[in-house]
């Protein structure tokens, strides 16, 4: 498979999604509950359609490529190539009518992400990862983004989506980060991290994420320059731990303030 | 004043507003700190330019009229009206590139919000609120909007800009109620309650709201048929401490929480 053929399908699968999300966005769609120990976990008829859609696309053009998505079982691949598809990220947006939830794709290779893709609908907002560059793609146009020059806590632009997941000592380390950096924003989701790639965003740190949540905003945050690890620095995303940093300094600077919470 | 002559001008401020603004969202504008006890304050270009250009036109179009802005000084009216104005309100999503930052008007007479504005521009969404009707201009097309009919805390859809900034009782009654409500988004400063009034969220909860950030959602709260009171029920907004609700249920369920923290 070409490079191109992977950028052009992960595209595709994303106009795909368009279709099903934007229709039920603010609509009638019905939101159910998955229930669980967690509480509320709303699932609606556009996450379903989405990746229904999206599974149609990649079983046609790929039969041999693996699909792990958030709706459905997985597919095993025939192959060394999987995608990553979570249809809505930030279910919770969506459904109280707010506008940054994402679309994310990933296309791994051998289990590591090569290809992604965080799609905002709402705001007609592409943003690619691939190769080591990012780019932008939005009213028909497309520019190359870079992730800021923050190297400094005092100076960064702090975002996670919600301070109360974090839990005992994990808590206590992100209440203290949050207190030295310059500003901190809450709820934005998979977005954050395409604000991060796109430079007005500098730091992003969160827990619970699952493989579908964080498989493409690896090769966006990184095209972009920015560095993205768990607590530990490593990809082992443990608890699904995540820090997003624009610069391996200001990596390190919040790495070592979580790291003895993880 | 007739009544279509003080719609038709909030909308051209906000039409003038817009003009400063959007070009410099993502840009490069400075961002100066008015520091303070309370920390970061920014404040860019496009705060000051816009209040300039709303200012100018209401100046050159109705020279009675007073105008309290949140950039500039007040300007004492010479009649019973008077603007409210905020050129960026959530200007910590503006400079960190995130969309749902907003323009708030209001007109004032003897003291009371009878018109409100709440424009977002990077959405092109332009909420209006006056003589118990709200609305929403997008696209070219105006359609009425209307509160959602949640009744039952369990049910609601909750948002609040930073949990952080309730403190002491307040901050307990909060996280008791949050515990208790169906979702919980954050960040979303005055555009929260443009997506109560056109029923995609339930309930809004602030504390240390100014009368410039609060004035220009009391006609599209009520205008959409929801409720917007202080911690009380009254029109005191003593602290500035907002409750806005979808009915007069909910809003009587969450000031019961809230009104023992005031």
């Amino acid at each position: 498979m070409r490079d191109e053929q992977m950028i052009g399908l992960a595209r595709r699968l994303a106009a795909a999604a368009r279709a099903e999300t934007l229709p039920r966005f603010r609509g009638a769609g019905s939101v159910d509950d998955k229930g669980g120990a967690s509480g509320f976990d709303p699932v609606t008829d556009a996450d379903r359609a989405a990746e229904r859609a999206m599974r149609a696309m990649i079983e046609r053009e790929r039969p041999d490529h693996g699909i792990a998505g958030e709706e459905y079982p997985d597919r095993i691949a025939g192959g060394p190539f999987t995608w990553s598809l979570d249809p809505v990220d930030g279910t919770r947006s969506f459904i109280c009518g707010l506008p940054t939830w994402t679309t994310l794709i990933a296309l791994l290779r051998e289990g590591r992400p090569v290809v992604g893709v965080i799609d905002a609908p709402v705001l007609d907002e592409l943003y690619v990862g691939w190769g080591g560059e990012a780019w932008l793609a939005s009213g028909g146009s497309e520019q190359r983004i870079v992730a800021s020059n923050c190297t400094d806590l005092a100076e960064a632009r702090l975002s996670t989506t919600d301070p109360a997941l974090f839990t005992g000592a994990a808590r206590g380390a992100f209440d203290g980060l949050a207190a030295r950096v310059r500003t901190v924003r809450y709820g934005h989701d998979g977005y954050a991290y395409a604000r991060l790639a796109a430079g007005s965003l500098d730091l992003v740190i969160e827990c619970g994420l699952k493989p579908f949540d964080y498989n493409a905003l690896i090769p966006v945050v990184r095209g972009a320059g920015g560095v993205i690890a768990d607590w530990e620095g490593g990809e082992a995303f443990e608890g699904g731990k995540i820090i997003a940093a624009a610069t391996p300094e200001l990596f390190e600077a919040a790495r070592t303030v979580m790291k003895d919470a993880a």
